[in-house]
């Protein structure tokens, strides 16, 4: 039985992996750039990375194939056999078994791979701030917005696997496009890519005139300058994050009528900005959910791990399912 | 042991009864007209009407309160302790605890209350249209959208009871105002409300001048003009048809998406134009969906039990959770 599991979590940019034993302390962790190679096989490159990271964490740690399991989160529709069917933000992986690939790479490796939201889920849920609320979201802001939901204590993985693919709920039937081919798609709004987008609204609104004196143009305000002029308390960057936290609430809110969850973990590389947003969208959820006031509060934080919930929830899904 | 339950389904504009044994067989059933007592108590009225449907379909058929469980269903957001806690269609009730109340009219009666759309769900999935597809959703258009999930094999009940509020989910977030105080709530496009809304415009815009002019003016064409000139083969007609089921399929493909189920089930009053709306979803879903072409297909089928899936799921219910 392998009392240690190595968890990996391919992102837009970057891959992290950790070290974890049974009890879920980190012992060891390792990153690397996502390598984007548009004319190689769907996913060989990334199976490359994650098997050299797995190496390397594991040999520094005189471990080999046989001491571990191996649990990788992915960004994108995830099947239950292991293939990352669409990823709209890691296109060069779509269509990747990379399970397989992993196993190519070395036969003796002992590996699942998961939906990276789902995972951090998984590690909120079980160790982080999500512990005891047995139907919560773990809501993930980055690039795009990825979603693993708990009910009843359990990972809804939906028929194929694929369920939490909540960034690509629409809430602007009209809106801008999307790169997964809708509209409206609700990652267009609360993600990071969304307070860029609001940004650049309120700037050619003329909304941000301090900011934008400040940048030198409209056109070159980019979201990391709104977080810092709001974390300054800029009154004009404050209503931009404010209305960003208004669409996450609003995204939220329509999960909380579907689901009935009542708890939803925030995580991923938008969390700079929580200290703002989390209130601003606590603030608006209970106007916004069906049935607000009369129904039990919702609560809105913070992920415990951060960056690290999709790498410590895909260990935890290694020692659940490959080492029981 | 109970033999048979009896099942009410309590709507907008009518109460339904039925009398079923434990093969899902009707032996009977009855209806009546809702009452809507505005200086009443909440729920009074509603328990007094389900009270005596009850007594009425037991002495008809020489039952006394011992032999029979009852399930109610009810439209709104259900507690799991029994309170209608929020109901924007049936505002008379909000509030009430029908359990409660029934048993202060008969402290014999065995009863449970659930929300409608849930009966419904388990109605089709046990016995209907849902039979084998552990994860499905039914959706009730009415004058509202009700809904019930069924995920891996099981209702879906969520933190409180509250799940499947499906048809409060926000997709237009700057649409028409909605009775639950939102805005753009996927109930205003696609339910019984949503195509007269759809046809006004439709008239006003003057792509409806065959119906206008049969009407006597772009303000008298209503839903059944729609559905009627529809099923007469009426291009324009079709055309607000084809919309209402565009709307349709974006609703579910967000269901899609955050809960990966593979098989909707559609009932409800809007039903009689479901041989036109139908194939008008199914036709948009693959379009709308997140990563369309390349999931397995999603079906969107006609409900089996039609009007009577929510009172049959209440008795399934009432077995179930009453005398198991």
């Amino acid at each position: 039985m392998s009392e240690v599991a190595i968890g990996v979590d391919v992102g837009g940019t970057k891959v992290l992996a950790v070290l974890l034993d049974r009890r879920g302390v980190v012992l060891d962790s390792e990153r690397v750039l996502t390598p984007h190679v548009a004319e190689r096989p769907a996913g060989d490159a990334a199976a490359e990375v994650v098997h050299d990271l797995v190496k390397s964490v594991a040999s520094r740690n005189n471990l080999s194939s046989a001491d571990v399991v191996v649990g990788v989160g992915l960004p994108g529709m995830m099947s239950r056999d292991g293939v990352l069917v669409f990823a709209p933000n890691l296109p060069s992986a779509s269509g990747a078994n990379l399970a397989a690939s992993l196993r190519a790479l070395d036969p003796n490796v002992r590996v699942l791979c998961e939906n990276d939201a789902d995972c951090a889920a998984v590690a909120e849920y079980q160790l982080g701030a999500g512990r005891g609320c047995d139907d919560m979201v773990m809501v993930t802001l980055g690039t795009g917005i990825g979603g693993g939901i708990i009910s009843h204590g359990e990972l809804l993985r939906g028929r194929h696997g694929f369920a939490g693919e909540i960034g690509h709920m629409v809430v602007d039937a009209r809106g801008p496009r999307c790169p997964c081919g809708s509209r409206g798609c609700w990652e267009r709004f609360a993600s990071g890519a969304g307070v860029a987008r609001l940004a650049r609204e309120a700037a050619t609104a003329g909304r941000l005139p301090v900011l934008v004196s400040q940048c030198g143009g409209s056109e070159l305000v980019r979201s990391e300058d709104i977080t810092l002029a709001a974390a300054a308390g800029l009154g004009e960057a404050l209503d931009v994050i404010d209305e960003v936290g208004w669409w996450l609430a609003l995204g939220l809110a329509n999960l909380a009528a579907i689901l009935d969850c009542s708890h939803f973990v925030i995580g991923g590389g938008l969390s700079e900005a929580s200290t703002l947003l989390l209130p601003a969208a606590q603030r608006h959820i209970a106007s916004l959910v069906e049935g607000g006031p009369l129904r039990p509060p919702i609560t809105v934080v913070a992920s415990h791990f951060n960056e690290r919930s999709g790498a410590i929830g895909a260990a935890l899904l290694a020692f659940e399912r490959l080492a029981p």
